[in-house]
């Protein structure tokens, strides 16, 4: 099955705005087991257009053209999927009339102009948007299937995900049922977790389940697409990889699926009826800016601190090194000033020198409660910003071992020993 | 002049990672007066990289193709250019000495599978790589001028500038000096803007000055390309349409070319000797994390404090809706316990609801020194992710207004009335 993208525009054309909907089309497809092979970005040009349908025609089994459909002129995706098919543009009645409600409810009269959005080629299927205006549609030219969907990305993802990968898979006569499972990780790399999965796929012994990554400094997304007859099947599947996933990768997995490292410390936190107290230096409020705006922190996030000026912190006298003692006793201090039952304090010291890629910091974390003290130390080089991107997970994930009983001091791939 | 832009590897076609290397290419050119045609994406795959040189061959003058030149055996872009073009590769000796003496004087020897990136088609110009061991290099196929560039964005952006462009300007008999002033802008919307700067290209009567905008909302880039036979002459253009762009719009500019707000509002800080203290709610350290990890914050970066537990902040209490006189207390106690010269206090109150895109919030923000004080109050709907940027946009914009010595509140697009 030859899957081609096209995506259509002046604004992406010219790099005004960055194509994010390339990449977000062409995982979702590789999240169902489909492969592109080819992609072209064309201007809002009819002439070029023109050329790039025919090309793609001539080549894939089904094309996703992304972009022109909406109201303005300079949108032209119906009206040159018609040229390139041969045929005339008719009025779609029943969308036009979707269009027309869509005003109504909202109180106001259809522009005239947005007619335009019901006309779609003759020998069209509409593929219906329920969050807009632009319907899209399935049409062949040549030998390939065309699906042209919205530009708006909130419109195109529902489109792509509930019309457009199920008509692909039912065209490459792929199996029914396809699942993605998904598992965060902090503190390993992506090679060091590859070799630590091989084999994993061959749990399922008919090639069902196929593995791979994403990464997303400092996490990694490991995922497992797993393809079978039906829903029951899948599951059947994925058990066993799931299982041995999760034993393989232990402490190391944070979150799952649509978890965040972030939620599930806050989940954690909310479960036992806790409040928060962060202190941080050079990671700069970075690390309150992850968890203190997320629904339900406003019971849970009690107070966040953040100073340059290291002579004191919470009457805590800083020495001009940091060290256990130290960190444990600004944890312990802001948590008793603040009345917090978990603080969490992160000292950072930079080296000195220019802001290189050999540029480290030194990291220096507590956590503190009525009943026990927690410490981590650890060294993180590649310059002030990747310093601070380490810190601030570094940090988040210590706190959520210590919260889910698991080792706070755990050697990861990213420091310095 | 036609030009089309390549861009090559698994990991930008799969959708692993966004391609922001052909939105930073399409600009780029852009400012320099020149724009892209096409875009085509293709995987390491031998026979589709032919396809696509061989494709954009016969249809543009110059071909940028980005990515392929690493020393792995899934790079291919100097094999399937010589290809295209008919000819050998051919080893670069002083490339070849070049990369041992990079690899010297990290004191490592160069692993032998290196020696491939000095491996060049015969007819090829060697493009030089300042900063990595992948050289570029240019070469006709076709009709076409083919540019070849590495897939490391820092080692693309010194070639594309140092090496590309000049070349592509060279051949395009554009006047000789290209420069692009920058503005960047909050509070007015793209479209506003638009219609506020109506006539000012005009101001150059040769035409050598063009106007653009890229949105990065919150605040709004207005781009001036201005072309001239050498830089005195794009100077003497540019004064009169910088000169009229500032008079326009005013205080709404908050920093020019390389500054950013907050750089702008630390240096004016600095420049007092001041020291700044942060109050935020909702903003949750977000504020804090655009200004306190600078170079230089160190000095000026006293103090921040999160809190979403709304009972007390810095011993004054708060009602249960906030008001400007309580805004400007906790704003005066937040300095005074903590030292600072400067105080900027930012109180949110979320509406009731679901985050949905009419989901709005009310906005209170309170700047104390020892001599003075000031207060805004704003609304912004859009959802709670709106609401939070809008704010931290907000606030800093209204301590640079503070510190400049300009109207702290004054109507902005965003806001509700």
């Amino acid at each position: 099955m030859r899957i081609e993208i096209i995506c259509t525009g002046d604004e992406v054309l010219t790099g005004k705005i960055t194509n994010t909907n390339f990449s977000y089309m062409a995982q979702k497809l590789e999240d169902a087991g489909l492969s592109v092979h080819w992609g072209t970005t064309v201007g809002d040009d009819r002439e070029a257009l023109l050329t790039a349908f025919q090309l793609a025609a001539g080549r894939a089994d089904a094309v996703i053209v992304n972009g022109g459909l909406g109201p303005t002129v300079d949108d032209l995706s119906q009206e040159v999927a018609a040229q390139a098919a041969g045929v005339e543009l008719v009025l779609h009645e029943a969308w036009l009339a979707r269009m027309q409600d869509f005003f109504a409810r909202r109180m106001r009269a259809m522009p005239p102009n947005n007619v335009k959005q019901a006309m779609l080629p003759a020998t069209a299927e509409m593929l219906d948007n329920p969050v807009g205006t632009a319907c899209g549609f399935a049409l062949d030219i040549g030998k390939a299937r065309f699906f042209f969907t919205p530009g708006v990305p909130r419109e195109l993802k529902r489109m792509l995900e509930e019309q457009v990968i199920p008509r692909i898979l039912a065209r490459s006569g792929a199996p029914a049922s396809i699942y993605l499972k998904r598992f965060h990780s902090y503190g390993l790399g992506e090679s060091h977790v590859d070799q630590l999965l091989t084999g994993v796929e061959a749990l399922d012994p008919d090639g069902g389940v196929k593995l791979g990554f994403r990464a997303h400094y400092p996490q990694l997304e490991t995922k497992l697409t797993v393809r079978g007859t039906d829903m029951d099947d899948v599951r059947r599947k994925l058990a066993p990889v799931t299982a041995e996933v999760r034993k393989r990768l232990g402490n190391f997995i944070v979150a799952e699926d649509d978890e965040t490292l972030e939620g599930v410390t806050l989940a954690a936190l909310t479960a036992l009826g806790a409040t928060l107290t962060l202190v941080e230096t050079f990671t700069a409020g970075q690390i309150a800016a992850r968890i203190a705006h997320l629904s339900g922190a406003e019971t849970v996030f009690r107070h966040g601190t953040v100073s340059r000026h290291l002579d004191h912190l919470f009457g805590v006298a800083l020495p001009r090194e940091s060290d256990q003692d130290t960190t444990e006793a600004v944890a312990r201090a802001a948590r008793e000033q603040t009345n917090a039952t978990h603080a969490l304090a992160v000292l950072v010291e930079l080296d000195e020198g220019a802001d290189r890629i050999d540029f480290g910091g030194t990291i220096w974390i507590g956590i503190s409660t009525a009943e026990r003290t927690a410490f981590r130390r650890s060294r993180i080089l590649g310059g002030r910003e990747w310093v601070r991107l380490g810190a601030v997970e570094l940090a988040l994930d210590c706190l959520r071992r210590f919260l889910e009983g698991l080792p706070v001091v755990e050697r990861i791939d990213f420091e310095k020993v």
